[in-house]
């Protein structure tokens, strides 16, 4: 039969098992963060009814959704009825005002799983990509945000980032202070783009923008000089004489910022009056992580009190962070941030066959070596010993073990390691703990530990060490 | 705004935490199992380009395809160039022919990942499920097929099934007893579909609707003597006289059989020469699992030698098992089959709020418990005590952090055992380890464990008990 294209479809990746246990290594660190916060699991469909996605995301996030044909006699039509997760945050509106009954008064869920937009791929943004949503709904309160941002914080922190800002505004301030600075409300979103150049073209580059795009010398050099670096909220309140909804907004800025202060995330926090989020369904503070040397950010959030309330009827408070996986590894990958022991080979043992006599004895060997707590591997045909122990060596399996007719029939196996070369032969009874004693320490640590994105759930081990 | 429709598309489910939960708890055990055989994660994308699907699941399947429409200006055409990923095998099929070079000479892979199928939605059949497969790539050796019904009998009798069994068959057999008992090739099909019905409709209606299904008296009476419960392989043997290749896959048979008696898997198999299983692709030996009292089955199998050729245009010889995490779930909560432990509280404390001006030292005191090692939830804002005390306790958080004035003044903390009642006052430094002494022993032991799914990653915990 002809051969086929075997590469993903574009903008798809194939996860190989090194890079699943990487990205499982930062899933499991971030969800034993949030959960050592209160938040729970959830999880949803990857299609929804077109209609609970539709108009949530702007003219251009509509554009990028995927769209599923209908079936059977309704294909030929070309209709959709179906369409691609394109978020967490959405999905989650639905589920609460659906269960909003079962929940507890103030739900706290964290949200691991793929969304797909129809983007147009490019280094680090792919069309099939993992968002790490956490979110609390029901409460206004600002110990959200601060609690928000001690999450994210100790999630970068333990993952190893140490270096980074997260940046925060207030939906209300921005519309204030571009109002007080005399730009006309249609021009607001254009003025924004100019003004998120200033670290690009600098103060005079920007000001010419601002000009072409329209807007008045005045109102640009205003707009020039309250949308700079390290303006601080007093500077900004200043600028908001009278603006009642904008104070508003700042004040909750700054207890963000004091509460902020017992936490994690004291340190990091970065007021930026010119952060604009690009999500409409944002109504109050938001949130952007910024790492040093890294175009683009980690990932960002804020709090969105009417989204529920476009599936209920009823207006819920919630709040909300995301962070971006894909972005993650790739700053991890390129400044070698994984530990050691996340990569690590298939098996313990590889259990080699001598001959076809010997097949039987070395899969109950196998199995006793796997009751122990060990990860086995059988050589599945008999072959010569030197090509097994080359491919062993070659999956940097550590040890090999070796069973002969006359060591089955005195109860006695070879193990070999494969580093040292050194190869002993003992009781089978003996050979489990040969093995698990000379295993790195970094394995036996691993045998050990509780595993983070699991640690809600627990699956037997047996011959678990203490 | 009008409210929108809130349950999730036909078909398909939101999973709360609970029922995550018990998810991750069955993936947990069959992924660590399959670690202790030396199979490495694998994952690919939900969106496979159309032609990759196509003509691999028979005419049936085809049908059961979701396909995504293009994108742009090819939207308004209909045209649809994706597809969702149908089953675990085909992609692992394109996987192995993609990146031969790159994977070991036996690659042993594991993949527990969601799929899609637009059938009619039924009692336990979803739109959206999950299969946990596990295949061997590179042998043709019936060590594989042997390994393979070990594994998942381990996986079984680790969630706590006990009564299973894994019936074994092969193609070749089957079609050599059709074709022995005089059955036409053309009428293989519509002949095991009446023989598959045995157990409902007994001898009697079997041979009825065989005949009515237009294959003769002497061929319907001879299948009978032969597709009949405790045939063994030496009956078959007989009855396949001359048929070179049936034989042969009886030998496979025999073979898995006898290294079985090495395995866990020994006193689950059966041979059952009616089983035919639906997939197109299979070549060789078959496999599926029957529990009691269970219509269906919880997963099944075999041996697809010529399907990574139908991408690769060479030959790999492959074997897989798949069991169904949505059937697994079912038997399992009908059973009452998952360890108390599976379920536990969002925290083990509630911080609760005294008042405005102790929301810092709150905060402060919630990353203190969390540094220790223990879940904390923050009650949002300050509000009656009894209030919060009742929202911890509806939640079944075990402990409640009180902390007023007076208290952050002398460096103490209350805290109280939702539980008993008791109400202890002590210094901010005692608090986390006298929570931790008090936890339940089977939180302990989860925060000590190993978790399966992760077992291959390890996130830090901080305050992890030895």
């Amino acid at each position: 039969m002809a051969s086929q294209q075997t590469r993903p479809a574009r903008g798809m990746r194939d996860f190989l098992p090194e890079d699943v246990r990487r990205r499982d290594y930062v899933i499991g660190v971030v969800a034993a963060v949030y959960q050592r916060y209160g938040f729970e699991p959830l999880e949803t469909p990857a299609l929804e009814n077109i209609e609970t996605l539709t108009g949530k995301y702007g003219e251009e996030g509509n554009k990028l959704i995927f769209k599923v044909l209908r079936r059977g006699e309704h294909e030929s039509s070309g209709e959709t009825d179906l369409a691609l997760r394109y978020d967490l945050t959405v999905p989650l509106a639905r589920v609460v005002a659906e269960y909003r009954g079962k929940l507890p008064r103030f739900f706290k869920r964290y949200q691991i799983q793929a969304v797909w937009r129809a983007d147009r791929p490019a280094r680090g943004r792919f069309r099939e990509f993992y968002q790490c949503d956490v979110d609390a709904i029901g409460s206004k309160s600002m110990v959200v945000e601060a609690e928000l941002c001690a999450a994210v914080s100790d999630v970068l922190l333990a993952l190893g980032f140490a270096a980074f800002d997260i940046k925060v505004n207030h939906r209300a301030v921005l519309t204030g202070l571009l109002s007080a600075t005399g730009i006309p409300l249609p021009f607001h979103g254009t003025a924004l783009v100019a003004i998120d150049k200033l670290d690009k073209i600098g103060r005079d580059g920007v000001r010419r923008e601002l000009v072409e795009r329209g807007i008045g010398e005045p109102a640009a050099d205003a707009a020039l000089d309250i949308f700079k670096d390290g303006v601080t909220i007093e500077q900004v309140r200043g600028a908001l004489t009278g603006r009642v909804e904008a104070l508003a907004g700042l004040d909750d800025v700054r207890q963000i910022f004091e509460l902020s202060q017992a936490t994690a995330a004291g340190a990091h926090l970065r007021f930026d009056p010119s952060l604009a989020r690009g999500l409409s369904y944002y109504t109050g503070a938001i949130m952007e992580i910024a790492v040093a040397d890294l175009p683009g950010s980690l990932g960002g959030g804020g709090r969105y009190d009417g989204l529920i309330g476009m599936f209920s009827g009823e207006d819920v408070p919630a709040c909300g962070f995301s962070l971006g996986l894909e972005r993650i590894l790739v700053v991890m990958a390129e400044r070698g941030m994984f530990p050691a022991d996340v990569q690590k080979p298939s098996a313990d043992v590889l259990v080699a066959l001598f001959d076809e006599q010997t097949v039987t004895g070395a899969l109950r060997l196998a199995g006793e070596l796997r009751a122990a707590g060990l990860r086995v591997e059988v050589y599945p045909e008999p072959d010569k010993l030197g090509k097994q122990m080359k491919y062993a060596a070659g999956k940097g399996i550590p040890f090999a073990a070796i069973l002969g007719g006359d060591e089955i029939a005195a109860g006695q196996v070879t193990i070999k390691n494969l580093g040292t070369g050194e190869q002993v032969t003992l009781d089978r009874a003996a050979a489990a703990s040969h093995v698990l004693e000379r295993r790195a320490p970094s394995a036996r640590l691993r045998a050990s530990g509780a595993s983070a994105r699991q640690a809600e759930s627990r699956a037997p081990s047996p011959g678990e060490e203490p």
